[in-house]
């Protein structure tokens, strides 16, 4: 591999890169485990749902028209010839000037085509009842198909299954379906000054952070983290990790290496991988300019700055949507929608360098503030106290107090 | 148990009832597993993090004032005294006019009070260099406790753990939280026409969409779900799956009964149980009319309606609250933050009662736009197309289009 010269691409253009990927496999999955899977083939209604023509009330099946002017003065008489039970698959034909009592959800016979509620009737004796309110045809009822019509497509592939579209599979006997797999990550810490987070640190040592908060972060998007622990600053210990990662995982994370020395070791590294292709060498983005991300087979290596605060944001802003990608999904800056609120603050930035400013978000006479947090990237307590991140755009200079502003939530 | 004469009750009161109710019990639970789990005590910093003073960048360790007036044109001139190696804890003091070589992330010697950062220097042989830009004192550096300080709380108790708590555990070398247990919760669904979803429905048949919906949901707020399948409308059938339910779970969803019949089972069988109690008996919301909440000794069972897309506006309004408590969480209407949105057109509300329509957002020229869902509550697919829920507010008659609502996420 030849790392050469390489020039910060902003991030649409590493966004772009992930087309080099290929997506994750597909695979069978149990409804039981379907929530918040990504589908990689629609879901295709193969019945009528419901089946059947049910009432949403309680009350009288009938005819519509026999109905037609009734009023509490004046009811209309009908002829009582049975009942439906719930359940019961219902065979005969209701005739005109007749009705059958009639439970919620229960099916309707041939012929009726609309149910009065049991409150506008009253049974005369047990053959009779009296109308006291008209029904249109179709009234208080469904019909086969009004949920969903047999074939129709009713889920895109690439959405995320939510409990509604669990209920709506069940609703359909459709026990399985086909999800992308769930990405394996891979997480290295490196530096020679980290140490485990059960060993206490000597003065100039530091406990692991990265491995844990990126594992969190990895399972909350959906993968798998694995986590392979530290590698000190030395070329035969990274590789042999590296090693590990291609063997186990679709996706590495490596963090650390804030220094100019560490962050070339990770590149050599990573260069020495046969098939090996850097595709990032820096982003403009603040935090997490020294980002790199190389492609070595199928396997995408992210190379995430050392300092905390910086590799959420970058797991955020760019492996997040990585994630989405190789799991087919839409690409967006964060989980659900970001949230409206007025800028507390002026915040200056620099043109060509796309920004993320760390928020925390108050209430304020019904009005949603974002005030900035200011501190180094280096410090956790920035995303402790955060509830969320402002894009602020390449072509700005900054923004000012009282702009509306998108919080992406964190 | 006397079920009596009830009253409905608002939203807000049935809220109000969880105070019956104790919190669920707190254990013990690793860092690997924290993720989304709710504090049960905050989290206190046992020490300074970090804990020695560091550089955030590559650079030279210097006194301040030592680089008074240095520019360009005229830099100081410092002696290197050597080079601090990461992770190395560093015992010399440094001494005026004296400079040491540090990587991001290096240990400050003492005497040190601030960083020139390596753009600014040039090496003039191994024992000298030119500094062409001043530094402030503290500048380049971050010090003990500047993330946070010894005996600080720095996570309040009722918080749910995010990636970046679980990094700032981490950091803090706190390997275990005590939080609240996850609730377990049972589910039953009942009706005669209700059938398991791998049989094939007869006509007037439906498959079990409650079972499998509210088990994602519970799942995604945090709960433990565990279905116990189908109960026919009979009374002793359904007793024995709510013993089950008594011995098994902190909660229990008995979903279906939405004719009045199968209403009154679910009551007379939860009556039958000792220290039995009926806090809620119909609430003013629609869809929802129709819920229960029953207190068996700690029990919390909940009589949701059978229309599926009813009994999960009820979760979300009312059961995902009741979880939240159990937690000891804030109670919110909904995970995340509203959704600002305009109402695409008109809705009718009735006065008394408060109104949780389902809505499909729209993006339109950068405004967002909260489409009106019609379609019975019977029907999943209303669910299915939406994004949220607007709430209508029970002292108002409706909503006019184009006015600014809250949509609530699902």
């Amino acid at each position: 591999m030849k790392t050469g010269f390489f020039k910060v691409k902003t991030r649409e253009e590493v966004w772009g890169e992930f087309e080099r990927f290929n997506p994750l496999e597909t695979e069978e999955v149990s409804l039981g485990q379907a929530l918040n899977r990504v589908l990689a083939e629609p879901i295709i209604a193969k019945e009528d749902l419901p089946s059947f023509t049910r009432s949403i009330v309680d009350g009288y099946a009938v005819r519509a028209q026999d109905t037609f002017g009734a009023s509490e003065s004046l009811p209309s008489f009908l002829e009582i010839v049975g009942e439906v039970g719930m359940g019961e698959t219902v065979s005969f034909e209701l005739g005109g000037g007749k009705a059958v009592r009639i439970p919620t959800g229960g099916m309707l016979p041939a012929g009726a085509d609309s149910v009065v509620m049991v409150e506008y009737t009253e049974e005369l004796d047990q053959k009779s009842v009296a109308i006291s309110r008209s029904v249109a045809p179709l009234e208080n009822l469904i019909r086969p198909g009004d949920d969903f019509k047999a074939g129709q497509e009713v889920v895109q592939a690439g959405k995320r299954i939510r409990p509604q579209e669990i209920g709506l599979l069940a609703g359909l006997g459709q026990e399985k379906i086909i999800a992308r797999a769930r990405p394996r990550v891979a997480i290295i810490s490196t530096g020679d000054e980290i140490v485990p987070i059960d060993k206490e640190p000597r003065p100039g040592e530091l406990r692991d952070i990265n491995s844990h908060s990126l594992a969190a972060m990895v399972e909350s998007c959906g993968g798998l983290p694995l986590q392979l622990g530290l590698a000190p600053d030395r070329f035969s210990a990274l590789q042999e990790k590296c090693q590990q990662a291609l063997d186990l995982a679709d996706i590495c994370l490596i963090s650390g290496g804030s220094s100019v020395g560490s962050r070339d070791l990770t590149l050599d590294v990573l260069a020495s991988f046969e098939d090996s292709k850097v595709l990032v060498h820096g982003v403009a983005i603040s935090p997490g300019k020294p980002t790199l991300l190389v492609k070595t087979g199928e396997k995408g290596f992210w190379g995430l700055p050392g300092h905390v605060a910086s590799a959420m944001v970058v797991f955020q802003v760019l492996v997040r949507p990585f994630i989405s990608y190789l799991r087919g999904e839409q690409l967006t800056l964060g989980e659900g929608r970001p949230i409206r609120a007025g800028l507390k603050r002026n915040v200056a930035s620099r043109q060509g360098r796309e920004d993320f400013i760390r928020v925390k978000i108050e209430e304020k006479d019904d009005e949603l503030i974002a005030e900035p947090i200011f501190g180094e990237s280096a410090l956790i307590s920035t995303l402790v106290r955060a509830d969320g991140l402002v894009r602020i755009d390449r072509h700005t200079e900054g923004l000012y107090a009282g702009e509306m502003v998108q919080v992406i939530p964190i």
